[in-house]
Order: C-alpha cells, then sequence, then structure tokens
C-alpha cells in the first residue's frame, strides 16, 4: 500500500475533486452570509457519478479547509466566512498557452498577470484554465460549464491539439491574445507595424543590410522590414537571414567572423536569447552594429533597441474583445502597437 | 467504459502524469540547442515506480505537444525548439494561498501577478503550486525536489492544514506573504501603521468617534488607530465596533439609524465588501461621514480615503528575502508601508 508504486484508485481523481469542490465554493459563494446546508452525499454522488466514498473525502477536505461546516446529526453547512465574493458573478477563464505548463518564464507570465488583472479588476472571478490531466476528461467536466467566456493566451507558444480541441468545444466567446485561431477573435501585438518601424529606423541611419535572426521564414516582422524597405526604394538582402536550427550558431559565427561589425542585428520574437552567448564570445561591438531584441529577453549590458510590449494594454482589450462577445457583440481582431525604445548598458532604470 | 461513471484507473494520475512531464520538461531544458535521447521507457517506469503503460501515454502526450520527437527505430529525444530558456536556472515555487484556488479574485491574483513578474524578471522559473490533489501525493512527488525556494502568499487567505503541512515539509527557504508563520520569515503591509495612519487623521479632523467594521476584535488595523488616539490622549470608544458574523447588518444599520451620519466607518481588510449594500440602502453621505476601506473593495461611486498597497514593492520585498534565504542569509520579518488616498466618486481616473 505504502509500497513504491502509488495507488491509483483509492483517491478521487482530479477531475472527480475539482467538480466536486467547485460545487461547494458555488454553494458557499451563492450563500453569502447566510449557512445553507448541502445536498446529502448520497444526491452529490448521484449527481456527479461517483461513489459515496469519493464524495466523502472530498467533502471532509472542504471541511478542513473550512468551507464547510459540520452541524452534528444535521448535515454540512457552507461557511459565510469564506464568502469572499458576494453572490453570482461571471467567471472568465484564462487559458495559458498549453494549460500544462509546468513552468513559466517571463513572457507567457507576464501575459498571465496582466490578463488576470483586467479580469478581476471587473469584479469578475478568474478562473485559470489547467489542461494538465487527460482532455477527454477535462471536456465532461466543470470548466465547460462554468465559464462565461475565455481568453486564450499565446496558443502558438506550446502548440497543443488537446488545448485547440478544449477551446472548440466550449459554447461561450473565446478571444485569442498574440496568436490567430480560425474562428475567434485575436488580440495581438502589431509586429508587422514592428518590423516596419525597425526597418525605418535603420534605414534612416543607413543601415541597409541587417542580419535578421529569426525562428522561421515568413514571420510578420521579416514582412513588415521588406514593407520599410520597398517604401524606401532600398532592395533588401535576405541572404542575410538567420533560422533558428542546427546550423545556426554556426552560419551566424560566420556572419560574426566575416563582417568586423555587421550594420544591424535585429533578434526577431525571442531570439536573443538563442544568440546572446554568441554574441558575447564574438564580443559584439554594440556602439557600432544596431542591436534589436525583445525586452522579454534582453541583456541590460547589451546597448540597442528594445522592443517592448505593453501587456497590460494587450490584456485590455482582449477583455474588452471579450466582454464585447459576451454581450452578443460581433467577433473582430485587434492589434495593440508595439514600442520599440533604445537601451544603453548600464542605464540603472529597470526595463 | 463511457458511461456516467469515469475509469479512474485508465489514465495516470495528475501526480504520475506530473513527474513524467516535469523529468521530460527539464531534460528539454537541460539539453538545450541539441536533440538528446530520452532514457527508455522501461527505464523511466522503473524510476517512477509506474508501469510501462503509464509511460507511454505520458510520453505520447509530450510527443503530441511537441516536446519529444520519434526517432524510428532509436526513440525518443528532446525537441530543442521547445528549449524556451537554455540552462538550468533556479525555480521559484509560488504557493497562493491554500493551493486550490477555483476562482481567483482581485487581491490574491494581484499578489500573484506581481510575485511572478518579480520572479521571471530575474530569469528564474517560476512554479504554480498547486495542492488540489490529496498532500500525501504531493508530499512524495515533484515539487519537494525541484523548488529551489517558495514564496507562499497570504496563508490566513484560505487556512488550510494540508498547506501548513506542505509548506512545512519543504527543504528549502519558505517566505511567506502577507500572514505570519512560525518559523518562516514574512513580508507583510504593515496594517498596524494603516491603523495608525488613519486614526492621525481621522483626529487632525476632529472626528474621535469612527465606527470600525471589522472581521474580528484584536486586528492591527484596530491596534494602530488605538495607538494614535492613545498618543493624542483622545480616548478610544471601542463600543462603536462592528464585527462580522450573523447580527452585523443589523448591529451597524442601527448605528446608521441612530447617528444621522456617523463621523466615520472604518472598514478594516475587506470589510468594505461586506458593508456596502447596506450602506447604500442608507443612502450614507460620504461627504459629512468619512469612509475608509481596502482599494481592491472600493466602490468608485463612494467618496473617501482608500487604502491601497503596493504589490510590487511586496513582491520585490518577498523575492529579496527569499533570495537572501537561500544564499544562506538570516530569516528576518519585513513590513512594507500602505498607501493611503483620498478618493472623490465621480474621479475618472482608474483606482
Amino acid at each position: 500500500m505504502t509500497g513504491k508504486r502509488p495507488s491509483i484508485t483509492k483517491t478521487p481523481s482530479v477531475a472527480e475533486y475539482q467538480r466536486i469542490r467547485k460545487y461547494v465554493i458555488d454553494s458557499v459563494l451563492a450563500a453569502g452570509n447566510m449557512p445553507v446546508r448541502l445536498a446529502s452525499m448520497r444526491e452529490l454522488a448521484g449527481e456527479f457519478g461517483v461513489s459515496i466514498a469519493t464524495v466523502q473525502r472530498a467533502l471532509k477536505e472542504l471541511t478542513d479547509d473550512g468551507y464547510l461546516t459540520a452541524r452534528k446529526g444535521v448535515g454540512l453547512f457552507t461557511n459565510p466566512d469564506r464568502a469572499w465574493l458576494r453572490g453570482k458573478c461571471d467567471v472568465i477563464g484564462v487559458l495559458a498557452a498549453d494549460g500544462r505548463q509546468i513552468y513559466f518564464e517571463n513572457f507567457l507570465w507576464n501575459l498571465l498577470a496582466s490578463t488576470g488583472r483586467a479580469v478581476t479588476g471587473t469584479r469578475r472571478l478568474l478562473y485559470n484554465v489547467s489542461l494538465m490531466y487527460t482532455t477527454e476528461r477535462v471536456l465532461g467536466s466543470m470548466e465547460l460549464s462554468s465559464m462565461a467566456g475565455m481568453i486564450w493566451l499565446g496558443p502558438d507558444f506550446a502548440p497543443s491539439a488537446a488545448a485547440d480541441g478544449f477551446a472548440r468545444a466550449l459554447k461561450v466567446p473565446v478571444v485569442t491574445v498574440n496568436d490567430r485561431r480560425e474562428g475567434f477573435s485575436c488580440v495581438s501585438m502589431d509586429v508587422e507595424q514592428e518590423g516596419y518601424e525597425v526597418g525605418r529606423r535603420l534605414l534612416a541611419e543607413g543601415r541597409t543590410s541587417p542580419i535578421v535572426v529569426a525562428k522561421r521564414r515568413g514571420m510578420l516582422q521579416i514582412a513588415g522590414l521588406e514593407r520599410a524597405f520597398r517604401e524606401a526604394g532600398v532592395p533588401f538582402n535576405d541572404r542575410l537571414l538567420v533560422l533558428r536550427g542546427a546550423g545556426m550558431e554556426e552560419r551566424l559565427g560566420t556572419m560574426l567572423d566575416l563582417l568586423d561589425a555587421p550594420q544591424a542585428i535585429y533578434a526577431v520574437g525571442g531570439m536573443l536569447r538563442d544568440i546572446a552567448p554568441l554574441l558575447r564570445r564574438h564580443k559584439l561591438d554594440c556602439g557600432r552594429c544596431r542591436l534589436i531584441g525583445e525586452a522579454s529577453v534582453w541583456e541590460p549590458d547589451f546597448s540597442g533597441w528594445v522592443v517592448d510590449q505593453d501587456f497590460d494594454a494587450l490584456a485590455a482589450a482582449a477583455c474588452n474583445r471579450l466582454f464585447s462577445e459576451m454581450r452578443g457583440g460581433p467577433r473582430r481582431d485587434c492589434l495593440i502597437p508595439r514600442i520599440i525604445r533604445e537601451w544603453k548598458a548600464g542605464d540603472s532604470e529597470r526595463f
């Protein structure tokens, strides 16, 4: 029993546990200042299609946690002290990437943090959607019934068929942030405008041959860059494109060896993180070479143009879109301009 | 099989699934730009003490999600495209209240959002600790081994013996935020100073008989208030104390009926949320009665003194304390001053 192999059948599964927990917490919220008697264990077992032992175990934990109080011979009652929000209010789901992130880094967390603030700031409740357990189970459980709408952050951050299936199974409005998904409104950073703006600034400085480091061909930043060059009548040299992959370091290293200092290196998306060690080894002169990269992966001892994002503006726009669709409004995409600012190594201000 | 009662034994439990998932994601991170071959299913099954079928199922999902790529006849390899942070870096756990929040409201989310930003802003990874499933399981699994330190937000927000046991079982530094726990450093809002500051301001306006609405007797805000009165040599009338509970509305309602407009109502903690409907019914004149309450539950059409918190300062202080203890520094508590500002109904600025 206590051996190496954990017993699977002894405790209710997370899906079952969460359904019962949610039911109880919804009851506590709805009851407000009055203690209300909970349905009997038998009724709940029937309702949730689980054994009475499972209900018993879940309710014991909820009692231990203070959501319920036991009155001897009468039953379990909601504890008004735990009704931290009065009455019924909308629950907005937020799904971060694939809903299975073990760890969060800077970018996705900022997106989630701002979105949660925008949601809870409107007196709605936030449900941080987890798809950690297998999807078939989730689809039948609480998430589908409890949310009034969902914001899906960065579907391409960790692409997942399960997350896609989940979002499509929902019967409520869904707004994606950062990456488009067919059939949903999308609020995203205007990365084409970012590339265009970078291009215009580079051309203004006479830097006509930037090295572009990107995850893949066809990224919108590159399209914007090319548009700026086209408008200025300057040919764009796409032989200076360096793509992520096995040969990336060698290719970029060779360029850095050949060119004394390149005119500019535009690290699209999060690519600065990947090339920073290489730039250090080659002692890149940030005075002569214009370095451009994302704020979330910028290294403070580099100088250059930091491409930043207004996470709060993105989150506010996502909420506005979602609330509008919850009121029956039409689907519509929305672009938020990116911010490009100069950073000098040694600046004391945090970025 | 697809009936009302879900089959529990068919899928790996969340604890098992997470352990395997974490192992794979750690491998992807550690491998960096190189695809590295994963241990065999048999080895992993032995390592994690689960069946080969369980490992197989978990790895299939990780392959579907793109963390692993299958090479026919050779095995599974880490996918370098998924190594979004290079090499090894510290994981900081953040436990929000009891780790079992189904929904987040404004206050706890702001605390979590700021803490996560402070953690990920230092190039560390954030692990959002979930204690949704039963604790015995968690104690044997990933959380204990993966974190370099943990920040526990609002232990009193949803008191839980399980969360207490979990924090105490950890072998790494733990810093609590907002509420003290024996044996851990605590970073909190200086609520005694808040009460003192409120008291001084009320006395400066000649308001010597404030109604104080509180969750319970002995709250530090009340102690601070009394200190301000004591220092000024003004007797403090604690018969105007209204405590949360069954008779609260009647008691406060009677006071509002008797006094034409009270000099002041100080809603300690989140109590403004509880009494706002009553204040509305009694058409409280916020011009004559000084209303004091928390920003997180303030209603924009009220006027008064809003008690606010600098969540970012709190989060930064918690990180600093934790990192200091991770480097072997001593335990120490830390108080962050609260901000009190005037709010006039109709102010356009968001609060």
